[in-house]
């Protein structure tokens, strides 16, 4: 009988500061991190899981502490068990009475229990041999259903209507599974559009990103209109009328400022505006949707759990939505949204970049095109090409999109070797960082 | 020159499971906790500011860490600077990027926030040799409105509207303020009706509770409606037609579930239901309300920032309000809520109980009524009778009143000893907790 023996944790942190990779109107210098878990198990073989949480720096030690914090709820149980309960076992992290008082459902506790949600789903998937994609996609849709928290949700979806969506998407499954291991899944690159990059920069990566086969890019906005205009203008120069152009404000702006800015920048036939305002805001990004008609909004890399995104389409709020795979209670809680996501008809470009955020979100696009909403054309997942070399099953992008992962698992797992140079504050890349450093007369 | 020199933290618990105190509907067996956070300074005298996040139990420590991580962004600092500037000091902490992503303004990391605001506060009002209440019912409205952010709250209340709200109610402020210190601010009981308590133990408590001067008490609701149903008319059968009841959900239902469940109760006159549903769920509360009208619905323990509260007030979903002193972002993100529901005409009942909750939020609630609000005559502050004996200015209650805390600071120092004694898991009073356990086989 194999039991799960172990959590552990480690603080991993990238010193993505010094170069300005990343920067954008709200976080001009991250340190791109993960809080990393790994679930250990007593098989002989070394079965184990491993999931993370992404931050971008300080704090991501008191993630590691959440993380630690759940030891409690995992170590001790059988595989198998949690392998063929995944809904049980997700529930049984959220509904801890006590830590739920952190939340409930939302920041540091619930990215917590969501990372180690998320290496179950790697644990499962290993013992079954197969890649999280097609292991979701391979369920029948009762046992989808199985997986889902639908407190909070009823009033929007329901377990059958959830049902009757997923068996709708069911005849067609195999020959969706042979279009995408043929062709990819689309994938948009914000590489071109940080911040931090010289107009000339920003140009030539653009052109670079159409030549590399990608249909879609994504510029940073938010600092200063004049420049947005004129960043804007290059970007929609340097990628001709026929390729689509979005842009991200990173929660800058109160309502009002982002109607009025972002009609200084509708004439570029932009594809979104991403993060107006705070994650928060529903009714704000309600108010906006209907002030800046028809550029369409979207958000939801920050928006902390389906609770949210219901709120989100409920309100019309959005025409499309970003999900992120390491914000919410792992994939259990992204179905539940993309369940949401297809009954209202609204589009799904997952968030990715930072720490293992394209290793991640992938498989939920892929089950999503298999089993649930049966688009990908219409969609795409947000690519940058950034610390992919620390994951052994990195991301294989082909003209512009994502490549079917292969390998059994969710592609969650860092070479041991990436995680011990990069522990915070005592392995060798920090301990260089910190020699480096001129001699303080403070602190 | 004077510097705060160190930020301490410690993880206090009390093993409140030991009895049903404290019960309810989502949380069966608290340990009632507090994330305790000093700022100790280089004054001679031993000037210090003391603040505290509240917990019930697990998880405690991941919150003592998110305090630790604040440590940055404050040890070092003038105490000049930050009291005299409480609003750019509280601002400072919110928006440090990289802790920003942990939230933003939500969960653990938003709450370790708030608790060092808190302490600052504590801090300040020492120097001034004032209660924090007065501190703030003697600044001018200008000053009011420079402890605020108006981040993502624009589009409901501008500085302006703050501003001319506060300068309206400044001419009656000492009138006010002799009211205060003459007759208190009403309380309403919560200690009759946690769920765990026998139906004669209601009763009496309730009985006892209108002989103590109470006009409003609250039980517990959620588990069972026919119980719900039968406590209800216990309740109300011993208090009297005279005397408001209002009853507490804790989250337990999803939207239509609370409307059936609240039917079957509408029949006991009741003042309010409190957390119907998830408390991110504002279209929630809103559906809910308009399904149950005319009982009030009520929410806000868990509200965790002032967007939040924008748009329960912005949807119309709540009658009321609940403010809670360590939830959001400290004093000051509590003034934008206090101002946000002056401007929509919504009454605040201030939830508290816990650990220190009740010596916190009196002091949000009087200045409210000196400087803001003007009223108190249709609210009240909640009191449960707890672990007030581990403060060192606990509050005092006469014939259902608040009597106005009179000592400099905010209220929120616990007793050295207290602190010691109940520290986890090492403290005298946790030690002897597992040597009273039966020795398990198991872990």
């Amino acid at each position: 009988m194999t039991r799960i023996v172990a959590l552990d944790t480690f603080d991993v942190r990238f010193p993505t500061s010094r170069q300005l990779d990343g920067s954008d109107a709200m976080n001009p210098d991250p340190d791109y991190s993960a809080a990393y878990v790994t679930l250990r198990t007593d098989d002989p073989s070394g079965l184990a899981g491993h999931g993370l949480v992404f931050t971008i720096g300080r704090g991501n030690d008191v993630q590691t502490a959440a993380l630690q914090a759940l030891s409690h709820l995992v170590v001790g149980r059988e595989v198998d068990v949690v392998v063929n309960d995944l809904g049980g076992f997700a529930r049984s992290l959220a509904d801890d009475s006590q830590l739920r008082w952190l939340g409930p459902e939302k920041g540091v506790m619930h990215m917590a229990i969501g990372a180690v949600i998320n290496a179950a789903w790697d644990l499962a998937a290993r013992r079954a041999g197969k890649p999280v994609w097609r292991l979701i996609a391979e369920m029948t849709p009762e046992q989808i259903v199985g997986l889902i928290d639908f407190r909070y949700l009823t009033d929007a979806l329901t377990p059958d209507e959830a049902l009757a969506l997923l068996r709708a998407a069911e005849p067609d499954r195999a020959a969706r599974t042979a279009l995408l291991l043929e062709q990819g899944y689309p994938a948009y690159t914000t590489s071109p559009g940080w911040l931090g990059y010289p107009d000339e920069k920003l140009a030539r990566l653009a052109r670079e990103a159409v030549a590399d086969g990608f249909r879609t890019i994504k510029i940073k906005v938010g600092l200063s209109v004049e420049d947005d205009v004129r960043r804007c203008r290059i970007a929609r120069e340097a990628i001709g009328p026929g390729i689509a152009l979005a842009v991200d404000a990173n929660q800058r702006w109160d309502v009002d400022d982002a109607i009025a800015w972002m009609r200084r920048l509708a004439s570029f036939d932009l594809a979104w505006i991403e993060e107006p305002t705070s994650p928060d805001d529903v009714l704000g990004h309600a108010a906006i949707r209907r002030g800046i008609a028809p550029v369409p909004v979207s958000t939801g890399e920050h928006t902390h759990n389906r609770v949210m995104f219901k709120q989100l389409l409920q309100a019309g709020a959005v025409d499309l939505i970003q999900i992120d795979a390491a914000r919410v209670g792992g994939v259990n809680e992204n179905l539940a949204i993309l369940l949401l996501a297809a009954k209202f008809g609204v589009r799904v470009f997952p968030h990715a970049g930072g720490v293992g955020l394209c290793e991640l979100v992938q498989h939920l696009a892929m089950a999503d095109f298999i089993a649930i909403s049966g688009r990908m054309d219409d969609r795409a997942i947000e690519y940058v090409d950034h610390l992919h070399e620390h994951f052994v099953d990195p991301v294989r992008i082909r003209e512009g999109r994502y490549l079917a992962p292969m390998s059994p698992g969710f592609s969650a797992e860092m070479y041991e070797e990436s995680v011990r140079e990069h522990l915070f504050p005592d392995g060798p890349v920090w301990r260089e960082e910190r020699e480096a450093l001129p001699v303080s007369s403070g602190e």
